[in-house]
C-alpha cells in the first residue's frame, strides 16, 4: 500500500498533504515553534489533542491547518473529521516533524489556529456575559505569568465565567504555554486582551456589574458575597496586586488564611472566590 | 582588603570556606544537582533565600551546610546569622557554583538540608494536628507531580492544615522542585511520606477525624461541611482518582462545577475546600 492510499483510506474526501521537507513553505508557520514563543501575527499554535478538540468546537476560533505525524492520524482520524474541510492536513514522518518544531514533537499535532472573524470587542464580550444570566467576569490586570494566564482560564472555565477580561499589561492567552495551561479553554471563553485597568472597570461598570477587588488586606471575605448581584471579580499579579484606581472604586475582598502565610497563586485565589459563588448561584 | 577579611567583617565568628575548586570533595552534595533530581539518602537541596527562611525556622530541619556566590554574601548576612553556628558556608565565585551546580545558578544560595532526629511516624504527627486544636488534616493518594504535591502543601500550609499525608505512590515532597513551588512551606508544616492509602485513611480515622474524598461524582458540596468536625480531606490524581477502599469509608464531597468541565487541578480543588473550611472555622 502506498502513502497517499493509506492517507487517503483514512480521510476519505480530506486534503491529506504528505510534507517531507522541513522547509516546505506551507508548513512555515509551525516552524521553530518553540523558539518564536509569541503570538504570530496571524494566527496561533495549539498543541495535542485537548486543544485540537476545543478547537473543533470553538465559536471564535477555527483551525487553519494541522500538522500531523505520520503514525499517529488513524488514532485521530475521528478527531479530524470535525475540523472544517477547508483545513489542509499536512502529514510528515516523525525526523521530519521534529526537524519543522524544533524540538522533540511528543505529541505529534499541532494546529495553526485563527479567528474566524475580527476579534470581539471589549463592550462586546462583556455585554454577551451580561446577557447571560449576568455570569460572573473575571478580570486580570498585570498578570504576565503564562501560567497563571492559563490557569486563570481554566478555573474561570470551572466556573461559568461568562468572560475572562486581560488587561493590555497581561500576557496574551493565546501564548502556547497559557494555551496549554489552559487546556483549550482560551478557546472556547469568551475573552479580551487589551486596554488598562481603568477602562476595564468602566466597562463593566456599564454593564451593571459590582467590581470586587481581591486583595488580601480586605475585611470583607467569602462568604459575604451576595450570588444575586452581577460580580466582576478583579485579581491583580502577586506583589504588586491591583492598582489604586481599582481599589478605590470596587469593593475589596480578602480570603481568610493562616497567619504568616503570604499570598495564594493568584489563579487559585481567584478560584476560591469563583467556586464560592457558583456553588451559591446553583443553590439559589 | 582580602578576600579572607571582606568574608569574615561579613560573618564574624563564622566559618566562611572559600571554594575554588568545582570538584572540592566538601561541596560534593551540591554537585549537579539538576540531573540527579533525587532526594538524597541523607539530605536534600534548598535553593534561593525564601526556602532558607523557611530552613532557619523549622523545627523538623536545619541547614547542615550552604553554599553561597560571593557576590550575595553581604544582602544575605542577616539571613545566615539566622542558621544554627554548626553550619559552614562554602562561598564561590560564579564560574566555580555554576559549575558544581551543573547549570547557570541564578540565585546562588544553594543549602543543603537534613532531619534534626529520625522523621517522624505518621501517628506522631497525625497526634500532633490532633492535638493543636484538631487541625485539618490533608492526605494526598497518588500525587505523582512534583508540581501538584508543592502547590498541595503551599495551599494546605494557607488554610491552616496540621499535618499533610502522603501515600508511599506520591512524590516525595523534599525533591526539588516540590519543594520550590511549595515556597518552603515543606518545612514548616508537620508532614508524612509513605504507607499505602488504606494506612493513612485507618491513622485518621483512629485519631477521631472524618475522611472526606474529593471526588466528582459525590452529591456533598463544601457548604455542607460541618466545621465543628475534625476532617481528612484525601484527594487523589486526575484521572485515576481516589482508590476504591478510599471512596468506601470517607464521605464523598464535589465541588459543584459548570457543565461540560472534566476537572481541577488537584491542589486547586484542596485549596477550594480547606479555604472555605478555614472560613468557617474562623467564623466559628
Amino acid at each position: 500500500m502506498t502513502d497517499s492510499q493509506s492517507l487517503s483510506a483514512l480521510q476519505p474526501g480530506r486534503t491529506v498533504l504528505p510534507i517531507t521537507d522541513p522547509d516546505d513553505p506551507r508548513i512555515a508557520v509551525f516552524r521553530d515553534i518553540r523558539e518564536k514563543d509569541l503570538v504570530r501575527r496571524s494566527g496561533f499554535i495549539a498543541e495535542g489533542t485537548v486543544l485540537l478538540d476545543h478547537l473543533a468546537i470553538s465559536e471564535r476560533f477555527r483551525a487553519a491547518s494541522l500538522l500531523v505525524l505520520k503514525n499517529r492520524l488513524p488514532g485521530i482520524a475521528d478527531r479530524i473529521e470535525r475540523l472544517g474541510s477547508d483545513c489542509p492536513i499536512y502529514v510528515a514522518e516523525r525526523d521530519v516533524i521534529d526537524a519543522i518544531a524544533g524540538f522533540p514533537m511528543h505529541r505529534g499535532v499541532l494546529a495553526f489556529g485563527i479567528e474566524r472573524e475580527a476579534a470581539p470587542t471589549l463592550e462586546t464580550v462583556v455585554a454577551k456575559a451580561a446577557a447571560q444570566a449576568r455570569k460572573p467576569i473575571l478580570a486580570a490586570i498585570g498578570i504576565a505569568n503564562h501560567d497563571n494566564v492559563g490557569a486563570l482560564f481554566r478555573n474561570g472555565a470551572a466556573f461559568g465565567v461568562g468572560v475572562v477580561l486581560l488587561d493590555e499589561t497581561s500576557c496574551h492567552p493565546l501564548y502556547r504555554k497559557a494555551l496549554r495551561v489552559s487546556v483549550g479553554t482560551v478557546l472556547t471563553t469568551p475573552w479580551h486582551h487589551g486596554g488598562d485597568a481603568e477602562t476595564i472597570l468602566k466597562s463593566v461598570c456599564e454593564a451593571g456589574y459590582q467590581p470586587v477587588a481581591l486583595t488580601p488586606s480586605a475585611e470583607a471575605t467569602p462568604a459575604s458575597l451576595d450570588p444575586a448581584r452581577p460580580l466582576a471579580l478583579f485579581v491583580g499579579a502577586e506583589g504588586p496586586g491591583l492598582p489604586a484606581s481599582v481599589l478605590r472604586r470596587a469593593m475589596g475582598l480578602g480570603i481568610p488564611m493562616a497567619e504568616h502565610v503570604d499570598s495564594l497563586n493568584v489563579a487559585v485565589s481567584a478560584a476560591i472566590v469563583l467556586a464560592r459563588l457558583f456553588e451559591a448561584r446553583s443553590a439559589g
